[in-house]
């Protein structure tokens, strides 16, 4: 088996997923959100690129039992009922409600899973269940960092390089492209102190900076959960 | 000071170097293989994106004094005088030469450098003159990693990261982006093993495999010249 892992969107080919299983990582915050939604009993969630397709979005589906969630600049969107926050995701919230998603750098990267074998939403808090997911397929596993604005984001790096780390403790013999080697170091080297790389990462200061603090401690709980979201039809839902 | 460090040329936008000291990274082989050139005494290089534009630059300065040098796919490009190893570039061949330069990479991160203050070309073996020369310059740093078809190259990225740790070495308190501490994390855990390092990555096991194993030596061997190369009016010189 391989790992590959690309750094932002930008680096994904047509041609890099296919027959593979693929896991989609935005650890600050929209990987953590969506799988807390859907533990949290949420039906399904539907991820758009713009502001204006989740608008078109609510008018096809109806309001009833549609929310409407994301951000934009961190902060809540005009007219949405949900922001990004794992912790506003309740049972009595999201319950059997289907959310439509939008996110700065989460969702797009969402969106761009096609032609993959097995599509994935992966976060510190549900790394082990995924992991166990991606070895039970057998496929060559690519991990899709969300990134910032096509820049490298370390905390989905040092996620990816969780996950490295679990499959090569499955199977120790397979081979890492650059980046997943370079994302396995990363993790090794701050595996004992996840909520503090969260804090001083590039997206974790911006986040406690615009009144957002709280939602490290909910992004940083390794293995807080056995949800693992299927990626499918433009729809991620609980397998 | 702050340190920016990017993964591949794409992510780096217009505005990105305003103001600042920025240093082109391709370890494996293009920045070594131009270090090495100027070390030896060529007069200048000029770096091309396209083997047509090369071809043209010949053309309109003419075959006196001037070495079409590069690579495609790895090896030497017909019609070429020099490919990308940096032991072709001896003295007798390169001094006082004007190089057109390209490769698949290296010479697609020179011509974007535009608008900073000071441009520098960086490698293993000048990382400490370089580093030294932005810190004289006392301008903030912008490291650019070439990588490799638009994905991370874990030897660009280690060779930031020796960079990056000799500038906090000289001032701790300087800021780093994710990627520079991400680089530095990872040039910190192989600092013991450039080499192995370099034959390990993506690339240098591509090297090995069409017959460029002499290479990875001679480009991981840090510090083994003070030569600073100035990328400028299109042009890289001896400063």
């Amino acid at each position: 088996m391989r790992i590959d892992l690309y750094i932002t969107p930008n680096e994904i080919s047509d041609t890099a997923l296919a027959n593979r299983t693929a896991v989609v990582i935005d650890a600050l915050r929209a990987s953590t959100t969506l799988v807390t939604a859907l533990d949290n009993g949420c039906r399904e969630v539907i991820p758009v690129e713009t502001v204006e397709r989740a608008m078109a979005a609510r008018k096809r589906l109806g309001p009833q039992g549609v929310l409407l969630c994301g951000e934009r600049g961190g902060g809540k969107i005009q007219g949405f009922d949900l922001g990004n926050s794992p912790g506003e995701y309740l049972p009595g919230i999201v319950s059997g409600k289907t959310l439509v998603f939008t996110s700065t750098n989460g969702s797009r990267a969402l969106t761009l899973i096609r032609g993959c074998r097995l599509g994935l939403v992966g976060a510190f808090i549900n790394a082990g269940a995924v992991t166990r997911r991606a070895l039970a397929e057998q496929a060559d596993v690519s991990i899709l960092c969300s990134g910032r604005e096509n820049v490298l984001s370390i905390e989905d790096l040092a996620c990816g390089g969780l996950m490295v780390s679990r499959l090569l403790k499955a199977d120790p013999g397979m081979e890492l492209n650059d980046a997943a080697r370079t994302a396995w170091i990363l993790y090794e080297h701050h595996a004992h102190d996840i909520l503090g790389l969260l804090r001083t990462s590039d997206h974790g200061r911006h986040l406690v900076q615009i009144g957002f603090g709280d939602d490290l401690p909910l992004c940083a709980e390794t293995d807080a959960t056995e949800v693992v979201p299927v990626i499918g039809d433009g729809k991620v839902v609980k397998e």
